[in-house]
């Protein structure tokens, strides 16, 4: 399992469009067999930092992600909004649940 | 709907003890009605600094789970295991997922 929280900071006055291209996203690993978790989250004190908390069962599923269609657009659609380049934090797993009831 | 992300830095040695103990949380907490997600992970390099992504429906659902048995009984177990106070990161949800499959 790979668990990661990444650190997303977009230009002021993008956040509405950053949302909704993030959504193309978050609708398409929410489908993805290697994804488990996929939760947009935002600062508490800045409206414009944007985190996603992200489970995958390993590396190749992170790979698929990364390889979808669903990710790609997103991207190319976010990049032009990026107030810096995105980072990221790795977790380990220690005591972790499984994928929401929604999804099945 | 209330996120955070508590970290938790636990004193050489005492990791499996610590993680026994934080298990009556985790199992306890996936049984509120008022919890969405209770996620235990531990930091990429150091064994021994944890972290609790967690996601209550409000306050109040908080406050439930500060009230519970297996709160109080996992926090006496764990104080005296600690290497520094606990503390924690608060998020504003955007598009986030509901409780696990295994819970319903």
């Amino acid at each position: 399992m790979l668990i990661q929280l990444v650190q997303i900071e977009v230009l002021p006055g993008q956040r509405e469009a950053f949302v909704e291209a993030f959504r193309i996203n978050c609708e398409g690993a929410r489908t993805e067999p290697g994804n488990i978790r996929f939760d947009l989250l935002c600062d508490q004190d800045d409206p414009n930092l944007f985190y996603c908390y992200e489970i995958f069962a390993d590396e190749a599923a992170l790979d698929a992600h990364r390889a979808s269609a669903h990710y790609r657009r997103c991207i190319e659609l976010i990049n032009p909004m990026m107030r810096s380049s995105r980072s990221k934090r790795m977790f380990q797993p220690v005591l972790v649940e499984g994928r929401a009831a929604e999804r099945s």
